[in-house]
């Protein structure tokens, strides 16, 4: 199929905002790997196409539009890795190796759910502050959206992101690997506003957040969040959010794992400690060393991954290819990322591409002159705070890496073969 | 439908960063005027909803979402003012009122075509480079993709937005006024990276870009602008393009008319002066007071309009509002924006929101204390170059406002009558 021939072919050539010389060397360089350009000798002789020659599609009274036919295999995907018999308390995945951007489309906008995707009519819906405040509140949606509103652009990582793929390589895509990873524009009100109406007393230190679907999903936040940049959001992407992302209310708290971003909204309970609860207890802890386990780690560490090539694509001989990817940031924005071709004993630094935003996807782009002999790949981002994304191996000294564990956020290897073929390349 | 009241109503209240008096003189106001927040008394004893008590959707194996069914009403729509017969060379529009951040959705993106929309497998599609270069270049859509991308945000303005409205007002939305505009992050090659292999002589001072489609659309545009920031989209908003915005390339000129922007684009013609074709004398002219037209006035300049409230929204009383809107310039990023809540007698200075990017659509807001007599709204942008979005007597000035008239940037009121009802004020 040709769209995937074409998002599994990394580009070749100059890095943006690179001099003339190197564009020249780009065009010799790929005509030298038979790549890219090809001379139109008697460019007007060219047959004109049969688009040209009849009328288009007429345009609907109204419409809300969807891709092209062409582009059907861009879809999110559930797991190949965890083979889950059933499709409730389950996920689905986004293509990032078919990302352009940094805004993930609504459509393909990774899901997770606990109990499936509930359904709920807006003028329903109700959702009450209550719990240790002097006075406990409801707010209908039709409330909620007369308040003044906040629109931010943010990363959202389910903290499982990663976890088939700790020691061996069982992912072949990064769809399959990363792909519990989006990006959208968020627009809500902060809660930190209600809560103030609210007046949540002193001995109120811990927020409870429970979803209105079938699982019944909670989450526990400490107020020192809740208060500094917690949003009530309604919108994704220019409108209202989609069943699958909690419709018509989540929670959202910047630069922390997804499941703490509960979805279909309905209560929020001040209280003064953590519930303890099953998402908190028997899920979403990290096993440490001395068979402790490690609660309430909620905030995504620094980490990126290469995207472009990345497993399962194919480069076609050596030359110079665009090395594209992802790095990201729950404590800030990121600051440089540097990549490694051979393996982790050199590194280079990657261009980052603008806007680069707080806690958001940020592209990072290098062009690597491949000269056909078998390459290990990887990318290591840093951040405003200091932090250095860290190898798996870094990790384990501090973490016990057992069963089904959470927050990798691990340096992430693909192996190019002398057939320039792409691999996962995690040991 | 309680979706269209939520959306017709504006927030009233304390804006974004505003003291805690002021949100504390929110809920006050809010509560005087039987607004916003319900008290909960006893909110434990609220009903469990129904969603909580059942098993939500599955996850379908793979999958590219749509919105929910309460969100069916929003959609981009065919003009109400102009009830064209035929739906090929037409357009429908964004509701903006309805948009949320500053990120439009592809699904509702406004469209413009000139013979409908075509359809192009993007295996067979060619695009040429010839005329005035040392070297023809034909690419394939898999030779274009393998160059390396950018990715950026603008806004996109078709040159006839607003036209309806001149002197009198025809609109009753701000959809059907203002939704020739919409925003995203497109991702492409630079132009001047391909001219740069291709090498255009020194007599080549105009470019000539063709469409694919049936009607042949073409523009000719200055050397200058295709070296400085033109770029060839196969990307928005983190997707391929949609068939109606060109599927799969389209030429795009930051800040330029939307009909410069050559979708389905399949020739490039380097020339040494514009083409002088019917998109360049019959259409996209502008009639100046001496009976000529000028040409070729391919920049957006200024602009901006107040989408909450709007024509057809209704006021609930007096209050605080939440005033919002958009501004935008083709020439830069967006400095102030005013508004006036006399009809022009007097201006007050709104917030704008982050990110403030060029050549992009920013949000700006406004906290407005409603008195409930009759009172005439309006926005007034400013970009970095110290233009001011003029008034239509301004412009009327210095240009003939007679029959089909493009490049309507002037400031547009609406009208709130002692009812709540907003209407379009524009005379």
């Amino acid at each position: 199929m040709v769209e995937e021939q074409r998002t599994q072919t990394p580009a070749p050539g100059a890095s943006p905002g690179s001099s003339g010389s190197s564009r020249r060397r780009f065009l010799v360089a790929g005509a030298a790997a038979g790549l890219g350009v090809a001379a139109g000798a008697r460019a007007e002789e060219l047959p004109v196409p049969a688009s040209s020659l009849k009328m288009g599609a007429p345009i609907p009274p109204e419409s809300y539009g969807m891709p092209i036919e062409f582009e059907a295999h861009v879809k999110r995907r559930r797991s190949d890795v965890f083979k889950n018999k059933q499709n409730y308390s389950d996920w689905s995945m986004t293509p990032l190796h078919q990302q352009v951007g940094i805004v993930t489309p609504n459509g393909l906008f990774f899901e997770r759910h606990h109990n499936g995707v509930a359904k709920i009519d807006p003028e329903q819906h109700r959702l009450v502050i209550h719990g240790l405040v002097e006075k406990p509140l409801a707010f209908s949606m039709s409330d909620l959206m007369r308040y003044p509103s906040v629109s931010r652009f943010h990363f959202m990582e389910c903290s499982g992101n990663t976890l088939t793929d700790w020691r061996e390589p069982k992912a072949v895509t990064v769809q399959q690997s990363h792909g519990l990873l989006s990006c959208a524009q968020w627009t809500g009100v902060p809660l930190s506003w209600l809560l103030d109406e609210a007046g949540v007393k002193p001995e109120g230190k811990w927020v409870m957040f429970e979803g209105g679907d079938g699982s019944g999903h909670l989450r526990s936040i400490p107020i020192e969040k809740v208060m500094d940049d917690a949003l009530l959001v309604y919108g994704q992407n220019g409108e209202m959010l989609r069943a699958e992302q909690g419709y018509p209310l989540r929670a959202f708290f910047p630069g922390w794992e997804g499941n703490t971003c509960v979805k279909w909204l309905r209560r929020i309970k001040v209280v003064t400690e953590p519930d303890q609860i099953r998402g908190e207890t028997a899920r979403y802890t990290d096993p440490m060393p001395n068979g402790k386990w490690r609660q309430y780690s909620m905030e995504m560490e620094c980490k990126s991954v290469i995207t472009n090539p990345s497993g399962g694509m194919s480069l076609k001989g050596p030359g110079l290819y665009e090395v594209q990817g992802f790095a990201w940031s729950g404590r800030g924005k990121v600051t440089n990322v540097d990549l490694t071709f051979d393996g982790g004993r050199t590194w280079r630094e990657a261009a980052l591409e603008e806007p680069v935003l707080d806690k958001c996807l940020t592209r990072f782009r290098y062009r690597w002159n491949w000269d056909g002999s078998p390459a290990k790949i990887a990318s290591r981002a840093k951040d405003t705070t200091g932090y250095v994304q860290p190898t798996v191996e870094e990790i384990a000294r501090v973490r016990e890496i057992v069963g089904f564990v959470q927050h990798h956020n691990g340096i992430f290897p693909w192996s190019v073969a002398q057939s320039g073929e792409v691999a996962n390349a995690i040991a």
